[in-house]
């Protein structure tokens, strides 16, 4: 491929169908299959071929008819389309439960996200090792982020500090938030926001559930979220 | 309010946002505010303010025209309409780092989520204490759903795991899942399945800052996710 395309308008729910691919992909890449058809890509997605031949096809060509997608090349632009083919630096703030249980999880560098800093206020905190890293004061935040110390900032603070620390990370420069504190969150227009709100996600459930139909007999019908 | 209304189709998105005016409410109703507009319900969370009252026109008419809404009324509607009006029984599935933190969190029971369970297949956490509860071996699983010990099931499980946890929950009748794993599963159509996936986020975020505009000057405009 010649360099990095424009980036041509895409939908927050196709990067999402994309990241979701991609990890499919290195599924199978893994299994050591060289190809791939839109079809079974649907499959593993829960969604159509056609909807995966749509996304494919934003980003050029890749698929033959009749033979499928390379695996190992469709990886590779997909990898390029998200930005993965660098690595990410991360900042934790707030080192609650939550907080704690990210910075140990190591999922996220497998997927290129190195947690490299964590800050809490607690002066009970600050100071301590959780894995590998040393909780810095919440103070020394707008420094660290002002100097490029990292690209991506992750709010598990409890909700009353959600927004003042969006406030201090986007003074400081940074650019793209992922909120765990269950709260709304506003930030400029320039600035990416995401927000994981388990709450809400249980309290779906709970509606689900309240206004479910009965049980029915066992259907074959299966269904994704 | 007569009983339950039979419950009118409602999109899983309004409920998510039902969910948030609740967080709002609860919010005002603990700084003693008796009322609160459309408007200012809307601010809170991002929308427009006809959307907030085509919402709560769902479910029957609840504001008063140039006063706003009763905020413990309609805190007390949706709390019925969400199923909170009543507490609901939670296991964790997989108590590595993410499902020790769900055992540790208070916000779950502070909004009528009880976490009352937690199953590992691992013999060095099986027995051992996390919070309040003793880690049980993944075996008994089934004996305590179909025993109704419990009604909605979190997957934490490395992705490997997911969709066995998921079919032994479904074929023991759990019929509300959360899903932490970064993988997609597959339930019966019956079954309510909502999915959590943080790397997925983050890659959202890695897309937004590969593509975005390079910084401009501090724009007031401001946005929420």
């Amino acid at each position: 491929m010649p360099g990095r395309r424009a980036a041509p308008r895409i939908s927050e729910s196709t990067v999402r169908r994309l990241s979701h691919y991609y990890r499919v992909l290195e599924e199978v890449e893994a299994e050591g299959k060289r190809l791939i058809s839109s079809h079974r890509l649907a499959e593993r997605e829960g969604v159509t071929s056609a909807q995966v031949r749509k996304d494919l096809s934003c980003f050029g060509s890749f698929g033959r008819r009749g033979l499928g997608y390379n695996v190992a090349h469709l990886r590779r632009e997909i990898r390029a389309i998200l930005g993965l083919d660098r690595r990410w630096r991360v900042a934790v703030v707030g080192v609650g439960n939550l907080g704690s249980a990210l910075l140990l999880y190591r999922g996220f560098a497998r997927q290129g996200f190195d947690v490299v800093a964590a800050f809490d206020r607690d002066p009970a905190r600050v100071g301590q090792k959780v894995g590998d890293l040393a909780v810095r004061d919440i103070v020394e935040l707008a420094a660290a982020a002002r100097g490029g110390g990292f690209d991506i900032g992750v709010i598990a603070t409890p909700l009353r500090a959600a927004q003042d620390v969006a406030d201090a990370l986007v003074a400081a420069g940074v650019r793209a938030i992922l909120n765990l504190a269950p709260r709304k969150l506003f930030v400029p227009a320039a600035v990416a926001l995401r927000t994981v709100d388990m709450t809400v996600e249980l309290e779906t459930l709970s509606f689900a559930l309240s206004n479910l139909a009965p049980p029915r007999p066992r259907r074959r019908d299966r269904r994704t979220t």
